[in-house]
């Protein structure tokens, strides 16, 4: 468990070019905070659901981010300035994944089964996307800020505009590209 | 009065499918809250415009909704996930409408007289949309997620991307399509 | 220092046709309390970064403002609703500014130096858009609201869309466009 926290601490420092230190991260960074509630929330879930949302709700108002309990979160998973991000019930998000703030991962409808998208690893979603639907978007895709996502986004490309199409099929070499909010 | 907050307890458990129970909603729900502080504030606007912005206030620092004491909000109405919420100081609202995280109502000047949107019944603005301006958005209309709406949207009518435009002059049949956000 | 925070309040008053009086403006607006608590936190900065911080994150977690301490902020700035912005460690914010709620003024990578946009004076940027990466954008402009703005801004000009483009070259005569969200 502190191996964990300790591991989202690094994350944090690695990915944000603003983070100095492991307790400035630990003390000031609401995306971080998100997480840890999300875990505990994700947690209680199964047996105690209404004290999982309370705990979300709790999370929500302090952090700006809003993760339904049963959220499916991989590791290593950073969302940066967290205001306004929402994260549906039925939403996927893979390891390595960074969101930055304003980014939904949202539903479309009062559909039986998965509502909400499935992100693989290591994507990157830009500042105020929106995805919606039981959409899947690939390892290591990109989706543009203010993107509006309502189909699949294949593995690798980089998605932008309203409604989002593809820009570049492969990743970009580097690290120049690597945040988009 | 009691009443009042039973129907706005139904009305979230009908257009969310991820809540449960009356409960759930009411103690977890930042949108219910929001609207429960905002029929205070309006009520308190005539008589005490400072404590009632100052209820808003409030509100919106726990919620991340943040309406002006003013602004005319109808029954039924259903705001989801709620934080970014912005909705000016003329705005009107219709029965039965749907609002996403992030939707603005929002002012395009010092003009005199009504500076926001009027929204009509059973309209569903998506999550991001900003509407701007003393626009009408006609009975049963949808706004796309991330629209800028700048003109009139005629009833029945599906606007989508920036600036806005009409996709769909009629509203779909069924439910597949409540949610946009 | 009282002549400073005097001066933001008259310059809420006179941007924001809701506003009624100073002590309406000084309790209520989260947008003057993010800028106070900045300017404590930009002073801390230099010999305290993680007391900044700290400072950053509570006024964030109040106002849902998120300004890193490090930002240079200019005078008569006026953050509108204020609620999901960001502004990055090396942004630049000229006098008389206006932005509206949802605005990042964000980062494109780990290149060295400046990550983040310079805004000229009394630029006006309207709700959420976001500006990425070390861009400038000249005095007067006018950024419409959820546009996406990744190349530099010529002085006097109007952008809009994602990416955006420039609909007009010089700014409109009259107060009829000041508010853009």
């Amino acid at each position: 468990m502190l191996a964990r926290l300790s591991e989202d601490l690094s994350t944090a420092l690695e990915r944000d070019p603003a983070a100095r230190t492991r307790l400035e991260v630990a003390l000031t960074y609401p995306g971080v905070h998100a997480l840890w509630a999300h875990r505990v929330a994700h947690c209680l879930h199964p047996r105690h659901p209404l004290l999982a949302r309370v705990v979300a709700a709790a999370a929500r108002a302090l952090t700006g981010v809003d993760v339904h309990p049963a959220a499916e979160i991989g590791r290593r998973v950073f969302i940066d300035h967290a205001v306004g991000v929402v994260i549906g019930e039925t939403a996927v998000v893979g390891d390595d994944v960074t969101l930055f703030h304003g980014v939904t991962l949202g539903g479309l409808g009062h559909t039986p089964g998965r509502r909400h998208p499935v992100v693989g690893e290591r994507v990157l979603i830009g500042a105020g996307a929106t995805l919606l639907g039981p959409i899947t978007v690939g390892d290591d895709a990109r989706v543009g800020a203010n993107s509006v996502v309502l189909e699949d986004v294949p593995a690798g490309a980089t998605v932008v505009g309203s409604p989002a199409r593809v820009v570049r099929t492969a990743p970009a070499a580097g690290d120049g590209g690597r945040r988009l909010g």
